[in-house]
Parts: structure tokens; C-alpha cells; sequence
């Protein structure tokens, strides 16, 4: 999946798990997966699926062949099954007939995003924790220290830059709980054969289901979610809040950086942020790449949600948009999140600077307003505020 | 909020939720409550509190002008607090300094929003249950009741009108399950003082907020949120959830409504769903509103979730673009959750057409497909499913 | 259409053109206009037609409860045409029959929403042409005014104000180009009856709609378009691009206001832009609002799109999903418009700030790159580029 | 750009279009005329820029390192304009300080983006072409076949099947006459240098600026365009309506082709539409892949949209997001134009069937409701409109 215009906006690793070789490859587990299951329940004899699962390599197949015979059929899963049965056949033509036996389509294609959403999911939550730990460290260091608090982009008061820290980190630390929920709720197995009625699998399916959810690391779905989309889905709006919040973050580092204001910095890093023949250019680059992502998400979770009125037993249409616009948001997500993983931890912060837009609008103001609004001692109550929070926080990230 | 041409697209009820008076009267009950709270946690006199609180009465108050100097102030909370002011120094003068007391328009308007949203997000649930009611009672009538099943909307095998059923259910009751959840974290107390530190609170804020939480009825905030809105954007997108999957329903009522196909119909209905002079016209009205509402949501979703990135203390445009499409976000899905309680309980099925369609399908397909396919004892198959989710969906709404 | 949250991010003029008793106005005229028609072309007695038009007069309609009605019928047009016809029989029984002869909903409800469009697209380009004025005057004044140029929110080197200006108004100028050609090829007659085949016009329909497109100042269609939406939605497209383009400049405002950049502010206006208790406090208001417009507008036109695949002759959901979005978007445009009509002409412009951010940064960028990059003299080719280019747009404007 | 979720819903050459080789090859025959103008207007030597248009050839990169370092550089321009330096310093030293003389990263990336649309456009203009020449057919041979017009989803009355051809055929006319104009003002030359100033062209801008966008083929710019986006997202505008328009054909024919309408179906091809084991199913896979653009299109305009207030004199995240979307939208339409172009022309069609799903409305709605409405006769009276429409279409197509 490497497009040349998502490469600065995402990450190789989210460009890899979205891309033809895993995606097959997770293709595949799950159809080792199912004739594995269906032989441990006795739908199909032991020999024949083993014939299958040893067929089930990613190496013996041509993975650009089946991503550009998809196009004609319509569906990334039938050129890979008839591959596969072509395939078993050399070996053992007796294990064709067991081949993806009482599935369909979907079934593997939502089982195999729903693996391969698993690795880009642990990616996300891997660099949000980073980013947490840094923020919190950021919160405890710099409870006290006294900053412009700034409400419609004017100076109004005083708070800490502390308590931004912990106003940053609290909807990721909440977004790591709530995105443990999401996850385990969309993450499921999809097994529902041709019209979800998983007639094919002669009364066997409840045990099927059961040993494939926990072989593949899937949740066990109560039903098939051939168009019932709810809580995967689910999960796209809770990734569409955290590239909000991060977009929060990266807002407020750039309004922070601009050489006016000058009170933080992004990293310093050789060949990132600036045009070689610019030495003054420091360009904010990882907030960059989370405000972009903050301004894709909400489009990318629209169209999963517009996608949700699905036909009948299967879409035409719909589940198709879904599929291809999926990717799109896990890999922007895991940008901005490794962006700001990047950038956070290593935040160059001016205090003195701080202080010193603050007298600047002390003066500004007036004595009577400055002593109202613009004291720096008004920072020790945005410090309290702070490190109570921050023990919530923790207690929280328990 | 009477728009005219949201009227038929929501219900009476929503649209009061939202009207001005109704917030007008829920920013006047923050004001009261904080009063109440400051005069019992010490920070003002307890007659000067009574003065608010007294004062605090919709029907004293000129709605409509609040609503146009709002205007020209760009914010409601600042003419309220104006009149609120001016109306209280009438009957005691030394009140005046005490009123809004260390708050800001933010936490007026926000707390009044997740008032108002209380009142309709419990519309919202009460007609789920019905259509959840509904349709349990429809799977268990014809679980085993055959139709046909179609995929990429066309015949593909055998199901269950009960299956079915059950497959438009289960989205429903799990919305109603996480709306509890999302509902709990987002309808929580504003509460942050000018840049979200509390300072004019005399480090009472603690007890003020657990006290007025608790009168309002809201949650206790663990901070205040006034640029941090992910627990509030995340029940905007539960909404956004809860319409597609309502407009999943609809969807399949439509094409099932169709004249060719004639399964099923939506109530019939004096005055509704054709023209006066069209007798054989007979509209699917409710779907028609459940198919708009999924259509507008997903929008309306995108515009809080692109908002989220907002400045410093209080947003610059972003917050205020949040406020205007939130209302109509509950209003829109609320329309869809009284139109499908309004037409799910009573629609009209034709099993016998279901039966003649799958027969005309088997004549089209040839007696070896039919056989396969088509045979309506596959839907035996299905009505065991049926029962079995039936059973898990009844555990899960417990 | 007074909503409370919708009414400091549009206009009292905007949100009356859309009101109820504007919009049922626009209704009975069309009413009035397809009678006058009829008669002129003989499909309908003179006398019945005289009965009908001169009952088309909304001071004789309970616009309330049209508004009320419509919700229960799912049509503004159905309650209407049949109290039209109620009041026509009281004076003329043997009218009634020829009260909206061979028409249908869609064609008095797209008639009359093209109707007042027209009237709110006036006041949108009123506003945009002062704005236009205003920046070719301060780029024709301020052409060689150097400032910093700023990209990635980051010095880079210097431009002119002038310069800046100019790209301000340019896309303003191609806006009000553009907007005339997609307001024309918008703003038409619907006139298709029942089901687009106009069989109820005796084969008069052609000098029909002729005569009723230049009674009501419409563009005369090619055809009908109940369900062919391209041109209505193209001049929504082109309301989303203007938002952007007013956006663009709001953006800029709000940087170039922050007290630490203080190169500009809005216009001081008693009231607007700060609470009372902060003298301090000058918010960029009419910023606010084109920013606000500017992130709603992009879902609003999302929702036009995403609606254009209509079923047959007359969509289900989709029609009405557009129709509820349409005023909106002209509603926050117009918002947006005349916030930034009333800024620019008065902005309050410190060109010594701008010389001295750019000096800051000479300085700060040490001596070889502030001659290189950083030397005021630069502006000078900025002001060259400003003035060729104003007169393009001079030219253009024209 | 070989995602393998995007393949099946665009096209191998859209994504060729917009794939790595093609857009550096792009970026360096922007390069190359940049130094051919240059040299031209005498900005730099001659023999210096032949070296470096020699250079400029794609087969002498590595296109993979660039995708790959353009990740932490963060633009695509900056490595290629590294190693276009290093390269020619191998040929030729003195010519290194004459590479990308006074341009900046936006200024190649943007154009050669005008480039590649350039030849995406054209690929969907042709196949849309193809699309028109087929209705136009279909409505010519069938202007008088009656059918069933269908509003709200119900029989209403009668159309022909003509007259729905060229409800089908007049938007996408329209797009074509739009999409000329709109492309024309979109692709055009981006040069604006570092700030927009052109201020290392030493006065020769404008002579370079007219032999450059005649040498590339781009339209001559009034001015840069680097944070003024309203053409170019203008474009992307007429293209979300194409797939508007596309989509709503689409609709109309898989509500046509279900099993109990079976009006017309989609033409038969070997291997596509359906899964080998179900010999039954044959699935509109064409309007299924205009569907899915239909539904994804919508949000990528939003995005474009929503990214339109740029900051200052280059954005930061807004024109990153921008390029992202861009190509995913062009790529969708190309996918939808393709496949409607390859199933129109061979629809299969069954006026037969059309005329007996409304002699079954006929008896269902009873002798009175039938002769009004249901008269076979009356589509006679579409077929007249059917042709009048066609000769204005005709004119227009001209």
C-alpha cells in the first residue's frame, strides 16, 4: 500500500499491515484457520485439511496476480480461493471440495482486515502510550509554570503549562481505554457462509466459530456482521476521536511555535522540516502530520458511517466503500500518533518565554487588568488542578 | 428550533428540546445551581444565592431577545448573564457581583447543552426499546417463516424473515447498551472558570462541582472540557452509529416495500405517505425519514469530529461550529427513532408473497440450483440462528 | 427559521429568506404563476385562474400550520396545496379543480426553494463584493507594506500586505464569476408533474413553462429535475468553495491578531467580541464566524453529493435529506460573508508591527540569512506582483 | 498507487496516473522546463540548463528511494531535487546552482499534479463520452417503450424507458461542458517560488511563467496559487457531481435488475459478478463500483473543502491533507466512469418485462386508478419529451 502521497502521512509499519502481502497472508490464516476448525469438529476429514492449511503459505502464491485479478472479479477473495484450490489440488485433489467449504467472500475478506487491523491497532495504542508518558512527565515538571491562557486565540488569564500537559494528555489516556473496548468489540471473527445462515457447516458452526475466533486472536461474534456494521464501525469513530485529539495537541505545538509566540519547538532533526537551502526554516513537521490526519478522519469515519445502511444479506456498494476507506483511516491515524510519539518526548520548551509573553501583555493590559487577570502567582491554582488531575490520570492508566 | 423543513425530518418533541426557550430556561438552571453551590460551599452569601436563584425563572426572561442579542455578542450566555444581572439588581443590588460567579459563557452554554441533550437522548432510547420490542416479537414469530436471501442485491439462498429480524435488532440493542455508556461520559458539568482553572472559585471548586453535578443531574466532570471533547464528540458519533443503523432497516423495509417484490409494507396511515389524489400511492414515510436521517448524520458527525482540533483555552470557530450542528445531529436521529418505533410495530407482512418470490426463483434457476439454493427447509437453518441470538440479544438488553 | 444556535453564525436576512412565511410565500406564488400560465396557454379557464391567483396571498394562510401539517404528510406542499384549495372553493368552488393542475410536490417545492435562493445568493454576493472593494483598496495602499511571508506558519522570507490582499480578493473575484454562471444554470423552473412526463399539460407544457420561468424570474429548465441534481448541487459546490475562500482570509486575520504577532485586528464594535468583565478581551468575532462557516460548509455539501444518487422519477430519503441541507449552507455562507463585509472595510492595520516582527526575525536569523532572506527590500517585487495583479482582477471584475 | 483495496473500484491506468514513476516523471519534466524557460528568458546559461534537462529523465532515479525519503523530509520535491542536483553534478558542477533556481517544493509538486490530472481527466472524459453515446442510443431506440415511473420507490405512473435514458445521459453532458471549463482554470502552472513572490527570477517571472505552462501544457496562472485553492478544488467539485450523476444511474439500474423487476441487467463477462460455485448469481458489479465512488466521492470533496483555509503563504497540514485526497478522488471517478462505460452500452434490456410489471400495477390498482394513471398510452407523451430532450443534448454535446 504504498502510495506516494500517504508515505509522509503514515507510517511503513501501517503501509505493511494494510498492504497486498500481509493481507493475503492474513487470507490465508484464515482459511487454514477454517479447515483446521471444521477438521476438529469433524466437518471435513483430517487429511484433506491438512492438505488445505499446508497450502495456506503466503509464499506459494502470486500476490500481485490475485490484487490485479480482483479487479475484473470484484473481490480480492475469489482469485485467492481459486488459487488456493488449484493449488490444494496438485497435492491432494481429494482437499479442493474442502476449500473455504460453507464460506464466503466476506467471511474472509472482514476476517482478514479484522486480523490485520489487530497489528495496526497495537501500533496506534504502542505510540499514544509514548506520547502519555511524555505528556505526564511534561505535566509533573511544569505544573507550576506560568503561561498565557489564550481563549479565542486572545490572551484572557493565566494557567500552567502543566495543566495543558494534562488537558493534552487526558482524552489520550481515555482514548487508549476506551479504543481496549472498541477493539475488542470489532475485532471478530466474521463467519456467516453465503447468506449468514452458516448453512453450509451442518449444524457444526457454534463450535467452528469458537475454535477459529480464539486460533486466529479474533473475538467470537454473537452473529455474523455481514451488514450489521455497528461495532466495527464503532471502532473508525473512536480512531476518528483519537486523530482528533491528537490534531488538539499539534494545534496548540504550532500556535506555541510560531517565531512570535516561540514558547516550544518541535525536535530538531537532520533533513526534516526544512528546505536545505532555508537554515532558518524549522517547520513543525510532526504537528504537520497529525493536522493533516485531524482533517482526513472525520471525512474517512463520515464515509464508514454513510456506508452503513447496507442491503439485505450483503451490500452492493456500501460494503465495498467501507473496505477500501478502512486502511486509509488506520494509516492516518498511525501517523499522527507516531508523529506526535516522535515529537512530544522531546519538546523543546521555552519557560523563560512564556514568562515573558505574559509580562508583555502585563504591560499591555494596564495595571488594574494585569493584577486581575495577568498575575503569574494565578499559575499556582492551574498547578493544583494539575497534579490532581494527573492523579486521576494515573489511576485511570492503571 | 421550528425549522421548516427539519419539522417533518424530526419530532415536535426534539425540536422543543432545543428550542430557545427550553435552553434558555437549562442556562438559567446552571446559573441557579452555581449559585445554590457557591452558597453552600461558603464562597457567596446565602441571601444573595437566594436572590439568583429566585430570579433565575424562564418566564421572567425575554427569550427572543436573548436569542437576537446573541447575534451581534456572538454567544447566548453573555445577554443571559446581562439580563440575569440587571433583572436581580432590581431586587437586591449586592446580588449582582455574585451572579456567574468565576464562570464563563463556555460553561453556561456547555452545561445547558448536555441538559437539554439529557431530555432528548432519553427520547431517542424510549423509541429504540419499541422498535427492539418490535422486532424481538417479529423474529419470533417468523423465525422459520422462508424468504429469500439477497446479496449484492440479488437472490443468493435461502433465510428467515425472524433472521432477518434479528440482524436489525442486535445493532439496536447494542446502541442502547453503549448510548448508557457514551451517554454517561458526555453529559457531564462545564465547569472551568474563564481559562479552565477555576480561579475565581477560592479553591472551593471541588465541593461546587460535585454539588451542582449532582443537582443538574449531570456527570461529575473529571476536568473541564471546554477544548477537550472527546467524551462529547464520542456520544455525537454513538448517534451517528445508532442512524446507520436504523437506516440499515430502513433500507431493506424499502427495497422488501417495493410493488415487485411486496413482502412487507409500512403501516397504512390517514394523511400520510401519498398524495391526496394518488390512491394507490402508498409512501414508505417512516423509512423515507430513518433513509434521510442516515444520510445527514454522518455529516454532522464529520463537522464535531473535524472540530475537535480546538485552540489554547476556548476554540476560535470550531467550538461554535460544534454548538450549531450538535442539536441538529439529535434532532435528525431522533426523527429516525420515531419513525421506525412508529412503523415497526406495525408492519404489514406478506409470508405468502416471501414464499412466491423464493418459488419464482426456484423456476428461474433450474431445478439443481433450486435444490441447492433455494429450497425453503434452509430456512430451518436460519430459525435456529434466529432463536439462538434471540436469546443473547434478550440477555444483553437485561 | 430562528435556531438559536444558528443565529450568530448567520443573518436576520438569511435566516428569513428561509423562514416559514418566506418560504410559503415563494410556494403560493409558484401557485399563482402555473394558474396565470395555465390560463395564458387555455389549459385552464381565465376566470378559475383569476380565483386561484388571487387567493395565492400568504396573509390568508396559517403558515404554522402548514409547517405543522407538513410533518404528519412528510410534504410542505401537500398541507398547502390543500388549504389553497379550500380557500379557492369558498369563493369559487369550480377552481378548485385547477388548483395545481398537472403538478406535483417537487415542482412547487424546488420552484420555491429556487425562489428564495435567489434571494439569499443576492445578499451573499452583496457581501462578497464589499469585501472584494475593501482589499483592492488596502492592497492598492499597502502594495509595497513589507511583512513577513510565512509558510508552514514558519518566516520564511518577505512578502507585501498588498501582495496578501490581493490573494485575499482574488478568489473572492473568481467566487462572484462563478457564482453568476452556477446560480443561473441553478436557479430554474421545476416543472415536471406526477412523474417528469408532464402528461397532465394537454401538450402545453413547453409555453407553460416558458411563461412561468420568466413570471417567476427562474431559469427555464432543459428538462425537469426532480431527480437529475448536478446544477442545483453545482452552485451549492460553488457556496463550499466561497466558505473556503472567506475561510482562507479569517484564517490569516486570526494569525496576524494574536497579541504576539499584532499586525492587524477587527474592528472594535461596542458589545461584540468580549465579555463585559474583560476589557481586555478582543475576540476576532467576524473571524469566528467565517471560520465556523468554513468547517461546516465542507459536510453540508458532502451531504448535497452524497445525496445525488436519487431513485427513478422521486428519491426516498435523499430529496429530503438535500432539502434540509440546502438552507443551512446558505444560511452559514451568508454567516460568513457579511462577518468578513464587516471586518475588512474597517480592519485596523499596524504596518510598524509588521517592520518590527520582521526585523525580530532579522536578527534573530543572523546576518547572511537576513540579507538573503529576511531584507525588507523584497517587498518591492511583492508590490510589483500586487499591482499587475490587481489589475487583472480589476479587469476580471469588470 | 497499487493499493489492493482501491484496484477493483478505480482503474490500472488511473493508478498509473497518479503512481510513483509517472508523478516523479512529472516532477522532473516540470524541473527540466524550468530550466529550459529559464534559459530562454536568460536567467541561466544555456549549457548549464542542457545539463540539467538531460538529466531530467525518470529512468536515471530511484523512484523508490524517493517515495521513501519524501517520508521524513516530509514533501516528495525535496529528495528528487537533491538528487537531481547530485546527478547533474556529475555531468556538470556549475550547472547544480541553476537546479530548481528560485522555485520552491510546492511549486513541482503542484504542477506536476496538474500534469497527471491532466491525463486522468482525459481518461474520464473519454469514458464518459462512451457512456453518453450509449444512452443517447438507448433513448433514441426506446423513447416510446412504456414503463413504470416509480417516485418515493412506488409506482406512480408511466414513463418510457427513453425518457429515463435521458434523464441518465443530461447530466453527464453537462459534466463533460463543465469538466472542459473547470479543468481549464484548475490545471494549470504553479510558480510562485519560496513565498509567492517569485523573487529569485530577477524580473523575468512573467516570460518564464508563459514559456513554461506552454511547454508543459498547463494553463498560464494569474498568480500563484500555493494557499488559493478554489480552481483547483473547483475541479474536484465537477468531479464529486460526476459521480453524483454517475451514482444515481447506477441506482436506477440495480433497482431495474432485481430478480422480481428484472427490467434490464448488466452485460454478462466471464469471471465477474459472481462466485464460480453459484451459477445463479449474476451481480451488477458495474453499478456497484459507481455506487461505491458515489459514496466516497462526497467526503473527498469535503476534505478538499474543509482544507481550503490555507495559512498564510503555504498551509501546514491542510495542502498535505489536500494532496492525499486528491488522487483517491480521481481515482474513484475514473473507476466509476470505466465501469458505467463498460456496462451501458451492453445493457441487457427487457421491455417485455417492463410493460408486464405494469399491466401487474394495473390489475393490482383497480379499473379507475389503472386508466388514470396506468395507461400504457401515456408513454407516448414521454417519448415526445424523450426526443425534444435528445436534439437539445445533441446541440449541446456539439
Amino acid at each position: 500500500m504504498s502510495s506516494i502521497f500517504e508515505g509522509f502521512l503514515s507510517t511503513p509499519e501501517a503501509m505493511d499491515a494494510f498492504g497486498a502481502r500481509s493481507f493475503v497472508d492474513a487470507m490465508l490464516r484464515f482459511e487454514a484457520a477454517l479447515a483446521r476448525a471444521q477438521a476438529a469438529s469433524g466437518l471435513i476429514p483430517e487429511a484433506e485439511a491438512q492438505s488445505i492449511i499446508g497450502t495456506c503459505k503466503v509464499e506459494l502464491f502470486d500476490v500481485d496476480r490475485i490484487v490485479r485479478d480482483s479487479a475484473h472479479s470484484g473481490s480480492l477473495a475469489i482469485p485467492l480461493v481459486s488459487m488456493l484450490k488449484e493449488t490444494v489440488g496438485l497435492f491432494n485433489p481429494a482437499a479442493v471440495a474442502h476449500v473455504h467449504r460453507g464460506c464466503t467472500s466476506q467471511d474472509t475478506i472482514d476476517s482478514a482486515m479484522a486480523m490485520v487491523s489487530q497489528g495496526a491497532l497495537a501500533l496506534i495504542e504502542a505510540d499514544v502510550r509514548t506520547s502519555v508518558d511524555a505528556l505526564v512527565q511534561l505535566a509533573l515538571d511544569h505544573a507550576d509554570t506560568p503561561m498565557l491562557a489564550r481563549t479565542l486565540t486572545q490572551p484572557a488569564s493565566v494557567t500552567s503549562f502543566g495543566l495543558k500537559c494534562v488537558g493534552w494528555a487526558a482524552p489520550l489516556v481515555r482514548s487508549l481505554r476506551r479504543l481496549r473496548v472498541a477493539g475488542q468489540r470489532a475485532l471478530k471473527l466474521q463467519l456467516g457462509g453465503a447468506v449468514g445462515t452458516l448453512a453450509g457447516m451442518n449444524g457444526k458452526a457454534d463450535a467452528i466459530i469458537t475454535i477459529m475466533a480464539r486460533d486466529l486472536g479474533l473475538t467470537r461474534p454473537m452473529a455474523c456482521w455481514h451488514t450489521q456494521r455497528d461495532e466495527w464501525v464503532g471502532l473508525g469513530c473512536e480512531l476518528g476521536l483519537l486523530a482528533g485529539s491528537l490534531g488538539k495537541i499539534a494545534r496548540d505545538v504550532v500556535l506555541m511555535s510560531q517565531f512570535e509566540v516561540a514558547e516550544l519547538a518541535e525536535p530538531v532533526e537532520q533533513g526534516r522540516g526544512g528546505p536545505t537551502n532555508m537554515p532558518h526554516k524549522h517547520n513543525p513537521v510532526a504537528s504537520m502530520v497529525a493536522l493533516a490526519a485531524a482533517q482526513r478522519a472525520p471525512q474517512r469515519v463520515a464515509a464508514l458511517l454513510a456506508a452503513m445502511p447496507q442491503e439485505h444479506e450483503r451490500a452492493l456498494g456500501a460494503w465495498q466503500a467501507e473496505l477500501a476507506e478502512w486502511p486509509l483511516l488506520l494509516m492516518a491515524v498511525h501517523g499522527s500518533a507516531r508523529a506526535m510519539a516522535g515529537a512530544l518526548p522531546r519538546l523543546r520548551l521555552d519557560p523563560a518565554r512564556m514568562l515573558a509573553n505574559l509580562d508583555a501583555m502585563r504591560v499591555s493590559a494596564g495595571r488594574e487588568t494585569a493584577d486581575t487577570w495577568f498575575d503569574p502567582a494565578l499559575a499556582t491554582q492551574a498547578g493544583v488542578l494539575a497534579r490532581a488531575q494527573l492523579a486521576q490520570l494515573r489511576a485511570m492508566a492503571r
